[in-house]
């Protein structure tokens, strides 16, 4: 059937009567039927063009149907279809190449990459991996994490809500899968310096020879726990599900603890990596900083197909390969998969994506603090590369939260009044799309290939239906 | 690049420099390029034909690159590309609408589907729903299973080695992800007939009113727990990973007892369904065993895009649908994923591709049974559709397995001599491609588009190959 | 205050209000008060008499207030009162020698015991240290296994109720403690051949060499595990709690196993201990069956006070003693019990117990084969030494359970037509008390200190109870 | 065998030979022989006599052997010796209705009592009343805690190394036990001011409106996990084993902190109850602080026979009345225990004994004082009625720990110089016991029955042995 001929009534009584929905109960249900897409754009059953202003959800930074990942697909699937990971194709030896040698190779660190399907699955082999090498049992994570949603990846999940939970719209119930988060998970506090829950203000935090407080108590946890019963330390470098951008120092000291103490720094860059923070990895940005087990996903083929991957340093490489490591996945290494993320890698190579991004990532972030400055609404605004976004607050000067629970909300009950639902709602009837996992914080990380107008006109209409916000403060 | 101008000792360098390889150590890596494929058979870069007899690793239904699956990926992807799974595009509805209302929609159980990457997405989305809407901790799964590699589907997976363990080529060192198997997880007896890990000979262990010993024990196992703390009991109905095939009472026993104690039954249907069993699902052989939830992944476009999903029941889906459901997957519902979804079951129907199966099924069916009268290597044969496979013994009589560990074996060590390594090996050599996770059984299961043709030809590969393993037979 | 002087209306109201009682609800309360106990009986404060038939719960070995023990407990509490462990008294020295030397000696591989405070601690013990020493995070345990109260000791009791679950007299309601049975407690079936689980009869489960199918089918899901994942496997030797008596095959073939699987073996002689079954340890029934690990505890002191104890294999303490063991606890070793434990084996060595129990337990033995040949009621009847029971039935000849739901019964709502009840109930009214923590089963366990004229009065009244049952039968 | 008479070379010979020994390796063996103690006193076999001034490990609060505590344990030897659980003694009823009425009865909140054998005991039942009571699974716990070691109490222990670990004297190897610390336990913050491991200085920590950094963290973490997955936080409220005085704000702040949220408070007051820290319960120090749940033990009877306690509330009890509560534990509310606790409770009313450890620790506060005024190794010094102690530095001015360490030490490897152990020594070849769990932390915790003649003395000897430390001082 041709999408120029849908029939949308039947399209929304088979979606509403049978798919299962996620984040809405059935009484909320919205048809948002997309008819197509063009551009940096997305384009609604009823004609309705929106600009998409954080990359679907921080995936899509090639914008969409980007025709040389397209025609990499397309070739792909004429020529093999499919084949399992015990054959080798093209397709996958040079994607793997591309990201190996051409993104990771002067930084020496990297050792082998290995292609799954998700980022949760990523993080799945990350954990085990770490387990596996050091023969340990435990992996610290940090408050308001988000990892993936598969039991593992889960695990080391910490936003309060988002972790499959159940949330009754009416009554506010709120329920957790029985036994989350499973065993051997450790939560730190999160470098969130805006609400620091250490109750410091950077950087009058720093002690000793200027280590943060956060990374101090951290490793008092790890010390706690016995540094030799840990595994791994999972972080993404920009919380990409919670909008947090940690102060400079922390991804050095983070490091650097890491080693003295013999741990293995996990690095979850499936929403960082692939030159959205202005590098290729956002790992890039601190000197010496380099990871033991990198994950990626989404920006390695802008989310044309489900991809995920690991990447490991030389020296778990040389261990791992003294075994047969029995770790099956159907769709590992897909030949289709494998083929869009090597022609999406050679497409940002060419561009230079990473100097895109921090190109436009300046326009972005002067828009954003001038925002910061024009609403009463505007706690915080912040931007590394094209990853920002601000803080919702109800009174900029005691920085009171907008919505009080704020990042321990259930999101149970009437939500209709958070920032994230209002201004996502607001912006969307103006044609751009925003959004994020938290009350009170939006997104704002438009695809790479976002033209300077396209970010004015974003920015525009995020201006303006912030001063609708500027209304409900008390500051 | 076009594969017609590969360079392959390029490919070679850097697949076995970069990739990281599964199930085999770095000293034992084989370089396997497929140049291309074409209806059922693989071509190796060398020029080499396989006739795939076993559809990668049972997902790869419909043979090789499908033209109507292959247009569909096409179309996708030049109209939409990717959008969240908040948007809905036809081909999710589309899909979701084929599976619910003409495939499983005459059983009128099925309230709901959600599409997600991979089966062992699909059994953690079925465990975390089973566990939130019962709210009680504990999986009853069984010896030998085999349900995903993330956390908790490996949780569930019960065969030894398979779990991401490593295993030492040189020393037999095996180590096991410390940890594993995670919380809540409960193992049963198999209902593995030709050794009945009970010690029973079937049928003489069916007991008071014709009850299975297996099931009987798995009862004893649930109530020692405590029935009101089990959310589940998860199976595939045929082994797909172990190649095990339950007594015909087993699946009705089973339905019976959870029904009876208030579990939910889980039928993990990657492997076994879209006709692979000669229905469109492997339950549907049994009159009213109907599952509470179903997963299913690769048949659901034959491996063409990395895909899984889980149906739930209509109680379940009504009590979910109160409920704002917080599970987040960035590719879940894909818009390409989904529309080759739509394309092959669409393909399927008009081809009623279960009678298609069943029928090729009993002439495989029939060789198969030849296979174990001509050959004293083969102890037991045995097919349900188009999924069938042989066990080899070292003495037919007296049943002596020929891997002596058998299902028990680390796959450490020199496994050059386990039957699943050698057959596999002197098959392909001569064109045929077979295997299997299990030292001493062979899998059968051909892609739903073989002809009888290509049965004939992998069968007599099977049958000369099977007289040199006669050789090291004593019975 | 002297007990002469009691004011029992007083002790009434304090107990009925400030307690927090056991095993009966609020509602369900019975005052229970005991004046002063004398040989092998215990008096009630309104002058009632009763002959303890059952060592209390299978600990007053000894009978009441033993003078030997009475006088040592003086002693050491008038001499020393109380040190911590670091400081060596006379009494532990003397108390570990008494075991270790003059009871265990002659077996050869008993290499160092610890005094702690219950049976319990004694298992906790156990397990840290097999889990210590193997560097392995799993235990084996068995259906009906019942090893103690606290959470290890508890996840590795399996008994339907006995875990501390709060179960409603009135609704049926019962609540376990979330997250039990915690991590790494895997269990197998009980070798209980009157009601195989696995659906044998004895002795036809035997197979190959004679193994036994709970053997095998323990063996398999250790193979299913990985036997290099799991530190122990913990049984009794005769069931305490839940009065099941292996098959002459068991012991020696579980100890084959364990042996070569490399799986230390945890010996439970909490209640067969120290000459409870005929020998000073149950093991030493069985050639060559000589535990890695063994707990002990009320029968060391016949529970004049709180203790327990943890025997280390001589190869396990060669290399404990190489570490400090980091394991602190206030009253391990105390004089004042370690005082009690000296003086009783020094009594029961004297009065050389375990022929006493032998000589006594064939006496029982006698009377209770006898009762099962004169009573409908009752199904079988088993003893070895002093540990005795028998189990009510239905229907003798179809084996139908007087309870149905037998061992998995929650003890939830009414229970008094509970062979256990009534018949517990019915006894002490003829001045006898017996009981057990099975429905339908009755241990007949009396002190070792026993009288055949207390014999033959217990069993007399035990014949005129089961009478009464034997009304209710159908069989 | 009378102690006068005692063979001392055989005592040694024993208990060198069969004794389990704790936290020494076998080479690091040190025979500590007693034989009598008198008054406040140990004396050795040689003669040498030893003030207890740390009351053995915080429990020997009535000196030794106390004349009226012995009288109640002979009396109940000789009149009842032992009965279960199921009877009533009047033991258990007096000692319940002392502990319940007399000392509780004026705050109103307890419920009930229930009496078991050690403090990890008591717990263990604590935390799976809670579980059960409130249907959650998690329990939050704190650095530096020590609450037992059976696997739930050691759960919630988070000191570094004092939980069954094996540390090698020599290599400096340290083992934790597998799958320590379980299931279930978070762990937060200590409130330890004077090196806070948040970073703080106390009282600038505290914000909006007072509240602790460490409460607001602790806060944190449990909404992360969300406060409707936990059932209770457990703490002391002066650390007895880690010898951390919380500020004066902290337990109002946690009570408030949990009543809000929900979550069950356990006050673990094993070693701060009776009247050790110049109350009768340390909780009582703090206006409204009634906990949920309280546990006891040692100095219920100073430590005369092995005892623990669970207190619960009103509320709690009334819920829990209204089932069986299934919890089997053969020597809990043991008659001559229970006696024991009668008598220690009665003689501590007649003597008031909390007004007494408050005067005489007003004297060792003052002492205490001083000593940190006039050494150079002396941190901090800190003293609630007679529960005191003090830190040792390197440098008094940069609070420079001595063993750098400090509270993360393995206890592995050479341990001769830190402070705990060079002290200890010392202080013991002049007659005087202190002693801890903490590398430079110093316990100074006479028996209640101290006079102050014995302060005097024991003081004088700290204060010369700390003369010798200070020369090992760079401030």
């Amino acid at each position: 059937m041709s999408q120029g001929e849908v029939n949308w009534e039947q399209v929304y009584e088979w979606d509403v009567k049978y798919y299962l929905h996620v984040k809405q109960a059935a009484s909320e249900y919205r048809f948002l039927p997309v008819s197509h897409t063009e551009g940096n754009c997305v384009y609604l059953a009823n004609g309705m063009k929106i600009l998409d202003f954080v990359s679907q959800i921080i995936g899509a930074n090639l914008g969409y149907k980007h025709p040389r990942v397209t025609a990499a697909i397309q070739e792909a699937s004429e020529r093999i279809g499919f084949v399992q990971e015990l054959f080798c194709t093209e397709y996958r030896s040079r994607a793997a190449k591309l990201i190996m040698e051409d993104l990771l190779g002067p930084d020496a660190w990297a050792g082998r990459i290995r292609f799954v399907s998700t980022g949760s699955e990523a993080n799945e082999q990350a954990f085990a991996i770490a387990k596996l090498i050091t023969g340990r049992p435990n992996i610290i994570t940090r408050e308001y994490a988000y990892h993936g949603s598969t039991s593992g990846a889960a695990g080391a999940s910490r936003n309060r809500y988002y972790r499959s939970t159940l949330a009754s719209p009416d009554s506010g119930e709120i329920r957790d899968v029985p036994n989350f988060p499973g065993t051997g998970f450790h939560v730190v506090p999160a470098p969130y310096c805006y609400r620091c829950s250490l109750g410091h203000t950077y950087p009058s935090c720093k002690q000793d020879h200027g280590t943060l407080a956060c990374i101090r108590v951290s490793e008092n946890l790890i010390r706690t726990i016995g540094a030799e019963t840990v595994a791994a330390f999972v972080t993404e470098i920009f919380y990409g599900g919670s909008a947090i951008h940690p102060p400079a120092e922390y991804i050095p000291q983070l490091r650097e603890m890491t080693r003295r103490l013999g741990i293995l720094w996990i690095d979850d860059e499936v929403i960082c990596g692939f030159g959205r923070c202005g590098k290729w990895f956002a790992y890039q940005l601190y000197p010496d900083a380099t990871p033991d087990i990198m994950t990626v996903g989404k920006g390695m083929n802008g989310c044309a197909l489900p991809v995920g991957g690991v990447v490991i340093s030389k020296d778990i490489a040389r261990e791992l390969e003294k075994f047969r490591y029995w770790s099956g996945s159907t769709h590992a290494g897909h030949p289709v998969v494998a083929a869009s993320v090597a022609a999406a890698v050679e497409f940002m190579i060419e561009e230079n994506i990473p100097e895109v991004a921090a190109r436009k990532g300046a326009i972005l972030d002067k828009k954003l603090r001038k925002l910061a400055e024009d609403h009463r609404c505007v706690g915080l605004a912040q931007c590394v590369g094209l990853l920002g976004g601000f803080e919702v607050v109800r009174n900029k000067k005691t920085k009171e939260p907008f919505v009080k629970e704020d990042r321990f909300a259930t999101f149970a009950g009437d939500i209709s009044k958070y920032p994230e639902v209002m201004i996502s709602e607001k912006c969307i009837l103006q044609g751009v799309m925003v959004g994020s996992a938290v009350p009170n914080t939006i997104r704002v990380a438009p695809p790479l290939t976002i033209t300077e107008e396209e970010i004015d006109f974003g920015m525009d209409v995020i201006d303006r239906v912030l001063s609708e916000i500027d209304e409900m403060c008390s500051g």
